[in-house]
């Protein structure tokens, strides 16, 4: 993995995965090169950020020749870390839980949900997807014996806290947390928020604002 | 609501709901005032940040005594359109689109889950948590019929255009985008995106950063 030089924005992290997927949308329809400011109109994102954003990394573009494609697709791929593979738990085993344990999507770019966990005895060994439930307390010999590097959080804000501390006790230094609270743990665990009741209040408020 | 007197930057519209929360815990805990320093250091941004942000819609704040917890609270509520009640309807009955009908969470905010639409004829009439499956042939007749703001997209990216024009031709104005691509469905439109695999591909990212 090429090595930024300098501590990366969110923004431009969180553009990172959109690039990715554009680029893989035009490899798909064989198209070869794009020029920045093409791929800006398509990404609906300045031609200079697009050059800003990729300069973070050293830059693949080419004066009058644009971006070769499928190589700026591999790069961003490599960046992303997308060669390996990620085992993730899933904590909590509610509809969301469920939902995420039978999401399609994750395993095409190698993240692999390999385990289920819940504190209600009456899921124990309940179907979930291709996985059976397993019961919390199973947890740290689960994480001890598969190489999990992501705990997913589906359960309510106030159980949040006491999961992910159970998770990073055993070593788990990656969490995504669809909990409704922020979670600090410590500088070497990188937790990354969804909430999905605060994205529904920016729609709303974004269209009140006609944005 | 307050109308800003200029264009909002997302980076503020996402932080809104993020003041919203903090400010919510805060008069759970009864706690009546709070410096801009005292927010910063509890929201993880830093003070000028929360000044500049709530400039935006006036300021709220007193040099020398802070921010009123209760009225910011109150303020950013009404800002956010909270006051109000918003319809949503579920589009694809798979289990993301089942857990989103079941969460619990949105109602809270005003939020309400009022209909859950598939094709696949074996869905038909099953039930959703408290919502019965319906067509997407009677989406139509059931947007007209009820108060309908936005349409939620649990579906595969093959079919998300055709849905969401749907939802557009009907009338609907907010789409909240689970799919894995971006719609572009005109200037009075407003669509929020929630991809999960990116969001997966953004922690794994910052986790190799260490950041």
């Amino acid at each position: 993995m090429l090595k930024p030089k300098k501590k990366i924005s969110s923004a431009v992290i969180h553009r990172l995965p959109k690039y990715y997927r554009h680029l893989g949308e035009l490899v798909d329809s064989g198209i070869q090169r794009i020029s920045s400011r093409d791929l800006s109109i398509r990404m609906r994102v300045t031609a200079s950020q697009i050059r800003q954003d990729l300069n973070h990394f050293g830059g693949f573009g080419q004066q009058g020749y644009g971006y070769n494609v499928s190589s700026l697709y591999n790069e961003i791929g490599k960046i992303l870390g997308l060669g390996n593979a990620h085992n993730i738990v899933v904590l909590g085993a509610g509809n969301l839980g469920q939902a995420l344990a039978q999401y399609k999507s994750f395993k095409k770019r190698g993240f692999h949900i390999i385990g289920i966990f819940d504190v209600d005895k009456e899921l124990e060994g309940r179907d979930a997807g291709p996985l059976k439930i397993q019961m919390i307390d199973e947890l740290p010999h689960f994480i001890e014996s598969n190489d999990v590097e992501i705990g997913a959080l589906a359960i309510p804000k106030s159980e949040a806290k006491k999961m992910a501390q159970i998770l990073v006790d055993n070593g788990v230094r990656q969490i995504w947390n669809f909990a409704h609270t922020d979670l600090h743990l410590g500088d070497d665990v990188t937790v990354e928020n969804v909430n999905l009741t605060e994205s529904l209040m920016t729609l709303s408020f974004r269209a009140a604002l006609g944005q």
